[in-house]
Order: C-alpha cells, then structure tokens, then sequence
C-alpha cells in the first residue's frame, strides 16, 4: 500500500559530540527513520542545512519497496560527513510517498536520553 | 464521539535489548496507544516493515469503544515476536477511526529514557 | 490572534507510580499545555478514556485569553482523581481554537526523563 | 525550495531552573529550530504567552536563505528575558514558509533528558 508524502523536514538536527556506554548501540546518534511502505523502491535525496555555510547534498538514499531504513547521520559520508556538534537541519525529497521520523539518542552523560518525532510533511 | 482516522504509521521501531529496575514497569519496551473514542469496536490490522525481511503480519488487536488500549510491542505473538534489536516500522489500519500514539521506555542504562510521538495519520 | 483547533486528543496517558528527588519540581507527572491566544476565555471540556472502565468526564478547564495553561493530570480532583498507574487517553474539546501539546517527566529512577509531543487535532 | 508554513506555535513552555555538567552543552535550556529552505531570508516574530500575566513580545529574529537557526528561549533578552521555571507558550509568525521544532534539554538531576516534537502549524 501507498502510505505517507513525498517531502519531509527535520528542522532539529544535532550530532552530540561524545557518548557514554558500548558502541555501537550507545554511542549518541541521531536517526531518520524512513517507512517505505509501497511496491516501488524508493529513492530519496536528503539535504542538510546548516547554521553558517551553504546546504549540503543532495546525499542519495534508498527504501527498497515493503522496507523500513534507520539511517544514522553520524555515518553519511557522501558528499561530506555532518561534523558533531554542528547545529543543522535536514530535507528529504522521495519518488514515491515513504512516512519519516526524526530520533536522537544522547549518551553524554551516565544514562541515556532519547527524543523523537514525526517529521513535517507537506 | 468519533475522533481519528483510519489509517496510521510509526516509521520508528526498536526494541532495546536489555533493562535496568524493575520488571515490567522498567522493562525496556516499545508501545503505541490507541484511542477508540467512537461508540463502535475498533479491529485494527498491524503490518510490521523490517530493514531486511519482508513485513510481517497483520496483527489482530481490538480496541472497545470508549476505550484506550496500550499495547507494547514486545508482547506480539501472533504471527511472530518481534525480535528486540531489529529495526522496523508499523502500519496500522482500523475499520472505525482511532487515535495512535508511539512510546518507548529505554532503561538499559541507570536510569531510563522515554520518548513520544503522535503518529503519522492520513 | 486566532491560532488552533477546538478538538484535541492525547492518545498516551500514564501517571508514573513513584519518584525521585524534591517536590513538585521532581515530581513525576503527566501534563497538557494549553495554549489560548485569542481574545475570548476558553472553556475546555477533558475526558478521560480508560483501558478497563468507562471514560470519566467531563472535566472543565478554563484558559484566559492571550494566555497559556499548563495542567498535571496528577491534579485533576473533579469528578474524579486519575489512579497514578493507569493507563488512558484524553479527549479535549475547546469552545475556541487553542494548541495543546502533550508532556511527562518521569523520575522514578536516579535521573529524571521527560517527552513530549503536540496532540492530534481536527 | 519553499517548505513549511508562515504560523506556528509551542505550547509547551519552560526553562528549568538548573542544570549538572559543563556549560553550555549540558546547560539546561529550550530551543525552537528554524528551517528556512527558502531563497529570501525570513523575517520571524515571536510572541511569548504566560500563564499569569500579559503576553510579551514580539521578539525579532531573522533566518538567512537556505539556513537553519537554533535559537535557546534561555538567551532571549529583548523586549526581555524569559523569566526559568516561567511557564508559557510560544507563537511564530514568519514572512516566508519555514518549519519549527522544539527541544529541551533537561540536566536537573545527574543525567541529562531530552525532548523533542515538531510544532503546531497552520
């Protein structure tokens, strides 16, 4: 079934700088989750937006069809890595409609903290 | 009253693999809520979307009018358990419209963390 | 201005049990915020939706103009007070438009965590 | 490309009153993230509403073309400082579409929380 838009923001972004705790499951992320809930695969481009020096990308991702994608911004690479610290925000443009959500775990301190949302859609 | 829709996703999934404290309250888990605030019973249909298989189900849950029903995903059996760690989404299809909402307690560090979000309707 | 809708739900809804560290700053608990930037007062009705009983309500809720109210269901007295421990959603309805967004802080362990999401609307 | 909405509005508002670990990262503090992946910069009013006195604002702040900014309600000062452990809400009126996000990071007890939920928009 076809569920979900095709353009999607994530207006927070924020790679912690340093984490508490085995990695990789607790080392601080931060995560889209993309659902691609549809028959056709799905080819996304994602762009960052950052605080002080022009966007980034597009960086190309892909949701086989009936499959669910958790990307890490902390490991795109291509065009250029997302450095922690920096304050951003992101825009991802699909093909086909897929439904998006925003997550962050925050292991600097001794326990753990985690955020999400459902992204902005239009 | 009839409040909702019929049709809602979550594209975040992950059952953490461990607890600190007390079970169940602190047993690390993944939940959605659904309100059924209508006069009329709720049958709702759970597919699950994985990163590397092909979905799985539907689950069958029931929701009484006039009633609230929090499910954790852990607790899943019918087709199959969801295996902590995966990553995965959620569609949910309900004859009668219904709120949904999505939590997760994480406790595998001291002290837990929890997260939430209204899901994606249409 | 007029900003927001007049029907309003929360589909999670869970008092913590216990907590840690001083009252009330620390105090576990589950709250709606409401905002009403309109000139006229609002009058908002609560219902609350259990899991096992029927739904208690309505409670009524007044919110100035031009002002923002912040209720802990752990405060609700009349007609009833919300076991801490249960679980059940909450339906609003406003006689003007308002916003109202969902929020927990849960300080059963060392280190308090907190969520939060805007509630569904219509 | 334009994205987002030109409203938006918090009702959740509140800057707790202190914080553990080093500043300013672990600093206690609110923020709303503002994408503006439009080609004009935006012109942004914000407005603060309180639960017990006037409303104050509007508080000026500019987004350049294609940039994300990351404001802390913590570091607003003019017409005047939000006063920590104030409780409000927040309305955005913007010149141009962008997309609003609020987060919180709560340091109160020895590890951090953290929250997040796209706002409301119409």
């Amino acid at each position: 079934m076809n569920i979900g838009k095709k353009i999607w923001a994530i207006a927070e972004g924020y790679i912690p700088e340093w984490s508490t705790g085995p990695a990789p499951d607790m080392t601080s992320h931060e995560a889209a989750c993309i659902l691609n809930a549809g028959d056709e695969k799905a080819h996304v481009r994602l762009t960052i937006y950052y605080t002080d020096k022009p966007p980034v990308g597009p960086y190309h991702l892909e949701v086989d069809a009936k499959r669910s994608l958790h990307i890490r911004f902390n490991e795109l690479k291509d065009p250029e890595q997302i450095a922690p610290g920096a304050t951003y925000s992101s825009v991802f443009i699909s093909d086909v409609p897929v439904v998006i959500q925003h997550t962050r775990l925050d292991s600097r301190q001794a326990a753990n903290a985690v955020l999400t949302t459902i992204a902005y859609s239009e």
